[in-house]
């Protein structure tokens, strides 16, 4: 007779992973969310919000550096940036690996996610806790942005978690939220949002609408996606310019000129983010481009979308 | 998108149950066995030892009423007593409500089990540590019992893992054992085992082996059961006396008299055993009388028999 | 890599059983319920309704013996019987083994599950549709009863689906429908109903609101149960009977006295019901026992009562 | 209460794809391997080889697409094919689809599932069955390459199961099997054979393995891979030529040439293969490239390579 311990996460309501749990090392209620720190076997130490995967320790890496590294090096010479929630601190860790960076200021709703990560995950926030040039704040992304925040940013990181119904961050992914951001960009500003699940089965919950509305405020927006395996499926992401940049320059850019900006401007190694992986990530197979192109819903105040 | 914490444990290899986890407190490997206390939304705090439930908040007062109760009542007049085993300190709790219980012997082999469950289970405990006739030693119960342990005993109550193949207890199943328990009781002796699932899927298995043992030691055996919800089964036991007593007698018992005896003889209330509860246990649904009956394997160093 | 395949089915909303699943047999939308045959390792074929297992080969006979049986000996000489669905037909053919028995009246509210278990379980019905005896109708089991049998009947059997809130059955557990079953019993009669879970962690459902129930309407009501594995529980039933009978009576009733009684008025042998197996059944445990005593509820039309 | 009926199929030892049974429509042992036609609600109609998802529904056209196409425009005017397994059929659709090509032999080993393919997953196989170019046959397609057809090839389709030890594909994964195909191959003739999981986490169980072994066989092998929901992970294929191509302008291939090459020589649409997929696929990200990279393993008839 045997037993066994498992995190089963639910990918839509009829695929779930179980996981092999090892863990439950954390389990409170902030004044926001449930915040989980456990252990899986595949995935190693993970943080769950409200019964979510956000990042594991087997591959945060690829998720963070998906999400901060194209925006950067798309800018080419980011010196102030904004992180808006990133409470692993894994986020900002990768923007302080650009040597441009004056300034990384980030504002996180939630400090008991931002503690329970100092002290449970290391790994996530190596160096960049210390960092002088980290400006770490706990309140509303938004309204820090907007109405608090002096200056203008160069780039603009949207590490928040997704448009779920009496979530957090559903103001976060609205036309509205994005007329203002496009604002306090600098010319040639960037902004970049994580963008929900992009799989075969799951890219149109949000992917796409989240890329239409994006496109209302900026004039070049770029979907891409990575397989993230502790999240169960390919996730997306949406870069958008002030400039109008071609699209098609961006996916199919060149790898050797990729792997050169990077060696240029990143301090330390990359373990996923280069010149193929960017190939990789920046063409989606024909069946989510064809999904993103068909998508007509756009995100406002009044007619928000909401994820499973 | 939603996601859930469960613990898992095989009744069979075709059935599982599937317990909603709440927290795991404790995972340890001793020296003998994987140690773990969980909670289940179910069950409450449990103990587990390698992979097994042994007992639950919920309805251990069943699981331990059950062991103790019959055994001593057999007796009428218990004043020593030995327990085998018994980790969580609850059989030895209900042992020492017998007001005619001068002395309790207790050996378990793994002290990680014992201290654990005095912190994490000190209502499965209350009251018996700090009660001055209770002998707690760890250690071999098989060895203290027939080597170290001075004089004879009134009552045996085996509180061990089950007979699993590599498993400490498998030992303690055997005639050879019994029959040198037999000697270390007074005259009108009783001995109890817990005796593995007893459910119509799964008597089998050596509900009716332990019973034919024992019957090769002492001249009356009688098997019962009971329902342990966190266990997923009925649950069997054998209490077995040196006198031949008549079987029928016992389990015919008159609800009045035990009610009365009861009364007589244990000190403050019990949650489950009595005189109703006794007709319950000690008879058996016919399917598992002619499972015990059928049942040709007599257990013996030479010959052990082990469960899934 | 392996797979498997599963049937799972919640015993309370933190407590599923995970069974082995070898086939899908069967699986439509009636006009009433969705309607299942499947197979399971475990327990083999199963009827499922509504994604309830309702009987299951392995131990479908100590369901349908525990329901029939001690209602028919308790009469003593019941010469016309109703049963109140029974689909499965194996209701009806514990009842024919009764040789008193002239004529047996069942209504099925759906012939979709009969016409299924006529053709799929045919070792559940072995005998019983052919025999002259038996009157079978698809219909509503109340309005039958009331506004359609003629005459009255020696035992009314209530082998219908739990109460669930829209299912069918709720009208068929509320004192307003027991008081008209009374009135179309001889004198002497005797109703016996299934009563939902009874173990110690689900016996507070309905187990005891349907008894406190019945005691409106008639003088004598006496509450059994007994586990049945496929069903992950034990199971409740509650045999009532128009004579002022002493509960105690039949409860403690000796072992000799019902065996000879089913000796003389059962042709054929039973699996399960014997007077063993009876004094397990009618001595409920403590715990159920003080549950059913503490239970205030009583269900009416107006105050209708659900099972999880 | 509710239920629920599961199809688990392990990704890993410690992760599971749990999906939604609707039904179980086949399930027999073959000579071979165990078949099972299965539908679950996320994925659809699925084909279960020993346990293991062959193809589905939703997501086969990315699978299929993925094993022939890239092959056959490499080749660039293919007319004769050999594949070998491909028991759905669907691959000989997609070969077919190459207007090029005047014969595809295909040597599937198992009747039944051939049988099975075209009554139950008929979308699988539309147009293939009755085009007379299709030479279908039952047999070994190792034996039958290599000793028994006639004549040369110009492009190698390898459709078989994953090399699972005592499975019946494992001798189609060794470097001598691999050194015949090559002189079983014309001028400028192309291998390509599925190769197992290709993701972050499970990338090194035999995907670089395979990849080295071609390469003892062939001057160019490039690997690629796709995500496949269905199979709960990316997928691994590597395909190799005769001719000493350059694999970086096979990864780079610019987006119009392909696209312009697939409008050609493809009649009909294609629903995922074109130019940005082909980035997509043939770009790994670097993890993945390490894991190939710091492969050492060769498998031979001597020193064989298990899947888990």
């Amino acid at each position: 007779m045997t037993s066994s311990f498992w995190f089963d996460e639910e990918v839509t309501p009829d695929l779930s992973m179980r996981m092999r749990l090892k863990t439950l090392t954390f389990d409170e209620q902030s004044d926001f969310q449930r915040v989980q720190v456990i252990e899986t076997a595949e995935f190693g130490t993970t943080l769950v919000l409200d019964g979510k995967t956000q990042s594991a320790k087997v591959d945060e890496y690829v998720y963070h550096e998906c999400l901060v590294h194209p925006a950067m090096l798309l800018h080419g010479n980011p010196k102030r940036v904004y992180i808006g929630g990133g409470g692993e601190l894994a986020t900002a860790r990768e923007c302080l690996k650009h040597t441009s960076v004056a300034e990384v200021v980030m504002v996180d709703l939630d400090g008991m996610v931002v503690d329970v990560c100092k002290k449970e995950l290391p790994s996530w926030n190596a160096g960049s806790t210390e960092d002088p040039r980290l400006d770490l704040r706990i309140g509303d992304a938004r309204s820090y942005l907007l109405e608090e925040s002096s200056g203008t940013f160069d780039v603009v990181v949207l590490d928040i978690s997704d448009p779920i119904e009496a979530g957090p961050a559903v103001h976060l992914y609205t036309q509205e939220f994005y007329e203002l951001v496009a604002k306090k960009l600098n010319p040639g500003g960037v902004l970049v949002t994580q963008s929900g699940p992009a799989g075969l089965i799951n890219h149109t919950e949000c992917f796409g609408a989240i890329h239409q509305t994006l496109k209302m405020a900026f004039p070049c927006v770029v979907p891409y996606s990575v397989t993230i395996p502790s999240f169960g499926s390919d996730w997306g992401f949406n870069v958008a310019t002030t400039l109008a940049t071609d699209a098609k320059a961006v996916r199919e850019r060149k790898v050797e000129d990729l792997d050169a900006a990077i060696a240029a401007k990143v301090s330390g190694d990359l373990q996923h983010y280069d010149g193929q992986s960017h190939l990789c990530m920046f063409n989606l197979i024909k069946t989510v481009r064809d999904g993103i192109a068909a998508e007509t819903r756009v995100i406002t105040e009044a007619n928000p979308v909401f994820m499973y």
